[in-house]
């Protein structure tokens, strides 16, 4: 009884590792959002596919493991890393509640807890727009999602302060959506209290996929207008440069030369 | 005139993605530490290998992009993502370096600005780390290198206490070498006043190579002396928890189910 967390990375199949296409590979059946089942195109043809719309995760977390626990081995797919902002975090807390008794014996959820799980690791948003753009994610950096569905926006804003503080790299997920419109413009302002206006920023939307398009601004710049769900917001520390050769810019961020074996 | 600047992951080949595979396949030349190139075992065979030792990341940078200037396709390879804590900032600081005439016009130095660069993103020991534990890193996080030989101490402290007020999952790299052996102590005395002592912690050794290991602790059990430079140490924020199924524990830390597509 195997159930595959699979990271389906950006969107090109190119950026899946080789582990993740072994695991589609094993698997009978498909689960995941329509739009990140169609990007892996031939790589999921001829298995069942199990799509569901957004923003219903747990119903999608259940059938996963309903489906694995029946004795199909099945790959949750999400796009990125499935264990960042992703679907693992869900499959884990279904089964915190199973064990804890939170969640009722229904019918296939006793075995459950007999499902073999692995997680295969995958390419982030911020990885794929940090690449792009050169290497803003060299020195320390943080991750957070502006999305306050499920987080008070009163955590969120002590974040982007301890983001400000610690002068940390900041990647936002979720910068905005059709009903959030204004938490990104709120961040920015918190963050021009700890970083200058000139700060580097990369604005990434659809990196790997068609329309994929980068933009180079400064924290000032940055009008969130022109963000959208596809879009990621990377922020740079006090240290991020931007760098113009004589073809194109590059933003990094310095990591000082010492440290790990590179 | 092509440099490819390779995500090579945590160690297993199969944790490369296929766009990482292409780029090595179509270089002449790898440039990387001995260990990192003899880990990719058939990937590299036939290849000029340009191995260079610990510490000489400048060197192995400018290396890197004197043999792509002069017309041999060349692959720099980190292990991880080569845009965290790795070679893609040392690249673009020495181009920096050029464009604002900081380096003298050397033996082939001049041709470095025509150099094509293609940075392919990869899996870094994080998530490695977070996927074979369950998903420690399922909602806001942030990294912390806790090598001072190029960046202050006060620097690294006011980071952790950033990591502290925002509560954030906190990914320590680097967190100790043969000659650094107090800092990862004071973090942890930080990271206490912040949050419970019952804090889950995943001590994640060698993974995906031999030897591997992964430790489940909390908070107040980590012990400095157990950690090494093949380690990395992921401490979970104030929601992350334990949950022990029947065949295994497993570390996550609750999303919130809102947000972005999965």
């Amino acid at each position: 009884m195997q159930l595959f967390l699979v990271s389906a990375g950006p969107g090109d199949p190119a950026t899946l590792t080789a582990q993740a296409r072994r695991a589609i590979e094993s698997a009978t059946d498909v689960v995941g959002y329509g739009l990140y089942l169609e990007l892996l195109g031939a790589l999921v043809a001829g298995k069942t596919h199990h799509e569901s719309p957004l923003g219903r995760e747990v119903e999608r977390a259940g059938l996963a493991l309903d489906l694995a626990a029946r004795g199909r081995p099945t790959a949750l797919i999400s796009s990125g890393d499935i264990g960042i902002y992703a679907m693992a975090s869900v499959v884990f807390e279904l089964l915190d509640d199973r064990v804890n008794g939170r969640i009722a014996n229904g019918d296939g959820q006793a075995d459950w807890l007999a499902v073999d799980i692995e997680v295969v690791p995958g390419v982030s948003a911020m990885q794929a727009a940090s690449s792009r753009a050169g290497a803003i994610l060299g020195h320390d950096f943080c991750t957070i999602s502006l999305s306050d569905l499920l987080t008070p926006w009163e955590t969120i804003e002590r974040r982007i302060h301890g983001a400000g503080r610690g002068d940390f790299v900041v990647s936002f997920y979720n910068p905005v959506s059709r009903r959030r419109d204004w938490q990104l413009g709120r961040a920015r302002t918190i963050l021009l209290d700890y970083r200058p206006p000139g700060t580097p920023v990369v604005l990434a939307r659809n990196v790997s996929r068609d329309n994929e398009s980068i933009r180079f601004l400064t924290l000032a710049e940055l009008d969130c207008g022109e963000v959208d769900m596809f879009s990621l917001v990377c922020v740079g520390n006090s240290e991020t440069r931007l760098v113009r050769t004589p073809s194109r810019p590059w933003v990094y961020t310095p990591r000082g030369y010492g440290g790990k074996p590179s």
